[in-house]
């Protein structure tokens, strides 16, 4: 106990060197993080937050409620969780339940014995890679789904897809002279994080008439277009489904790609968390994974260029418990699969995720619930294929109606989702309003947006929080309210455009 | 649909081009990652795997199991999570069970039916901040605690304490002109995150021989050596309880190391995990939030020097649910709390909270059930009660117990454990082990960490992973091991350490 009175000190000398003090104020926090950007969460929300104020407080409004169609938030607009994985969770959350009679079904009870007896306890810290058993669990979901290998050694569980492309582009990026390859149109944790990093963006461009697709051609402008800036491309970002563009890209695109970034010595961060959103006839979700195993197999059957390819390839894919149809975003599961990946490379990832501890329990045996769900025949099996079935034809439904309803208008078009939870409708914002928006210090599609809001109850995001091609404007918009709220709602939004386009028009259609 | 032909490509062509390519590889790595060190989870981590299958395959050793004191991992190690908290999470998880009869005590169905009301369900996304209603009862815990007022608005909710520490150095460290003045030994979330970050680590030493205190002198050289390389000193970090080191600080230490951070700026970053883990007759825990409302008190009561620093002070706190009794370290919840800091910084704090979308709610909820347990008279009051005191009870006995164990060895020393669930001995590692480690390649203590492993099972960490006074040797080890396993163990501790002093010795006690 010696030493503690050394720290006698009086406050009118501390007071007096106070004169020279430098509080942390934001014009003395990291330009970096300050430069950032991240729309969905941004502006419109504060908005949406006080008009939900004034609607708490009897004010009167032309709508009885916001719709947040801001996130992909399934369980936020009334999407049940799956019966099968709450179950399973309350038995790891209270294993004493194990000793009633729930009348939990004999799957649920094995699963979550399973579970427990694969950890020491759930509020134990897990490996830092997360707990093996649920690692082996996706292993075999992706050596199903792709008809090739999987090793759990190729696993890390992750809170969110999020975390895990944070920390591999933290691993990736030393400065602005890497260079990361994203989409345009791009979910912005991409930008926000390379911004954050000191990294360079080298966006490529997708097409918007061509179903959202990519183009070999544009890939390697902006890969040349890096480099004539001094950056060298280190990865490249693919979002399929995609976000905020709803396609589906087909397995020959994915196969080129790959092909294009192998050669390139690009790194493939595939962000594979809509794999499950996939509609109607769009062409069936195919992964990166698979692309890399087919050119394996290629080259093991003597395709020597294939081989080649094949061995230079390096692919990490994303996957997450928020979307597809289990929709628990709040639980925070995810894994991520590398491929090609060196075991020093390996080593670092391991201790980037060790700094952490390791990744939310429930959300780690979330993901192993989600790849691993009852099969047909099995107890659960029934209910949860009825579950999963309601759910995806039901927002495919929504997908459809909104669709159709934003094609009617004047100024909008839209491409039909193939994929994900998303619409990006394309709004010919006329020269007037682009005109007042630019008085009132904002990008026209916010400013669109937010008079949506105001008119609708409608919460979107601007086309400009993801990028686009620079003169056209979007929004993008999930498909996740519940039909009820969609006939509320659908007919304000018809108003509002028809109104907003009488007022500040004419404009014809964007060329696209 | 247009488009995706465009996509095709020869493998041919991809592999010509293919002879420049740059795979990401180790040395491509960002090289701030590559030099942050963790040793919690290191080299030893590794070995005590392999012989944790060689004990699985049957292979003889001088012991039976593995016993993991390298983390503290309460829950690993055989301590049960508390009855209250899990049965209301396991409401969470599945809501239906509300409705049978499951014997659960009103109190647990009354919290139950509070959080699932507060929130569209557990598994969508929250605000970025976190659920209001669980801040609300965190600023009612602290307000309780210190005596003075706190605010849900000041409040935080993260994945654990270190994803809120590594958000706030994120935005804090502009560069290697910034510098955080850190305890030394301290726990390696700070030097890893800092190193990362390209800050400048600035070590203020702990004083050994007077119960790891902080000497204000001390303090002002380290800022005075940050200020003499040209850095800026911008945060002090504090870790009361001590992690790896135990001590706890005397309010009156707290009070003074507040005014000298005020004074010359710092924010002061209190990593309070440890508060409800303090023995015995140590200083009982005493916030820095409590200082600095005691500061403004004694401004409001007209001493003009103390309302200047603490119009001044800033000060940010993180709790956890990992640690104190609870013990919940799977679910990864916790939060800070903001004292003094700008709206223009919380707005960029909200933005990066945002990026990530939110903490997990699992997690959240455990914080709000950790922060309002149920009360004395409350239907679950009686049994948390006694869980309570026997988990901390048991604590600090086994860290009374492995503490004179230690002291009783030729070549240890040991303080007292004061709070946290760590002890720091002093090892006096002789010349002739010094040489064989050098040789080894290995720090000494880590290769006496090593030994110590093989011969006894104890999986502790070596001080160099926490920095320590040079030429000083250390192991941090947690008092966690169950009292049977202790009586296994602590026999083959004394055996070892007196054969290794044999071999290797003499030496006399380091002096501190």
């Amino acid at each position: 106990m010696l030493g503690r009175s050394l720290l006698a000190t009086s406050l009118a000398a501390a007071a007096a060197q106070n004169a020279s003090c430098s509080t942390v104020q934001a014009d003395s926090l990291n330009p970096l993080v300050l430069k950032a950007e991240y729309a969905v969460r941004g502006r419109l929300l504060d908005r949406a937050k006080e008009l939900e104020e004034d609607l708490a407080a009897g004010k009167p409004l032309p709508f009885k409620r916001i719709v947040k169609c801001n996130i992909g938030n399934p369980q936020a607009l009334g999407q049940k969780p799956l019966t099968f994985v709450r179950q399973t969770l309350s038995l790891l959350m209270n294993p004493a339940l194990l000793d009633m009679d729930l009348g939990y079904p004999a799957d649920v009870i094995e699963r979550a014995k399973a579970y427990i007896a694969a950890v020491p306890s759930v509020g134990a810290y897990s490996d830092s890679q997360g707990v093996k058993l649920v690692r082996t669990h996706v292993a075999s979901f992706i050596a199903a789904r792709d008809g090739f290998p999987a090793s759990a050694d190729d696993i890390y569980l992750t809170d969110g897809a999020s975390a895990g492309v944070k920390a591999l582009m933290t691993l990736l990026i030393r400065g602005a002279h890497d260079a990361v390859l994203v989409p345009v149109p791009q979910y912005p944790l991409y930008s926000a994080t390379t911004t954050i990093l000191n990294g360079t963006l080298a966006p490529y461009y997708l097409d918007e008439s061509a179903s959202w697709g990519v183009h070999l051609d544009e890939l390697k402008r902006a890969h040349a277009d890096a480099k004539a800036k001094g950056a060298t491309a280190r990865a490249l970002v693919v979002i399929n489904p995609g976000n905020p563009t709803g396609q589906s890209l087909p397995q020959a695109a994915i196969e080129a790609i790959l092909a294009f970034a192998a050669s390139e010595g690009l790194l493939v961060m595939a962000d594979e968390v809509y794999q499950e959103n996939v509609y109607g006839d769009a062409p069936k979700f195919s992964s990166f994974k698979k692309a890399l195993a087919r050119l394996r197999a290629k080259g093991e059957a003597g395709d020597a260029d294939a081989a080649d390819l094949a061995s230079k390839a390096q692919v990490i894919s994303f996957h997450s418990t928020s979307k597809g149809f289990i929709g628990e975003c709040g639980l925070r599961g995810g894994y991520f699969e590398l491929q090609n990946i060196a075991a020093e490379v390996r080593a670092q990832i391991t201790k980037l995720a060790s700094i952490s501890l390791c990744s939310n329990l429930v959300g780690q045996f979330a993901t192993g619930l989600m790849v691993k769900p009852p099969a047909v025949g099995e107890p659960s099996g029934e209910v949860y294929a009825a579950e999963r079935k309601a759910i995806l034809d039901s927002m495919f439904s929504r997908a459809k109606r909104i669709a159709a309803a934003l094609n009617k208008l004047p100024g909008i078009s839209c491409n039909a989702a193939e994929g994900a939870m998303y619409l990006f409708p394309n709004v010919a914002i006329p020269p007037k309003a682009i005109a007042l928006a630019n008085a009132a210090g904002m990008a026209p599609d916010e400013w669109y947006c937010i008079k949506l809001l105001e008119a609708t109850g409608l919460v979107v995001v601007p086309g400009s929080g993801f990028r686009q091609v620079e003169g056209t404007w979007h929004f993008r918009t999930t498909f996740l309210p519940p039909e009820d709220v969609l006939q509320e709602v659908l007919p304000k939004l018809e108003a509002f455009q028809t109104e907003f386009m009488a007022t500040h028009g004419p404009a014809g259609k964007q060329e696209l």
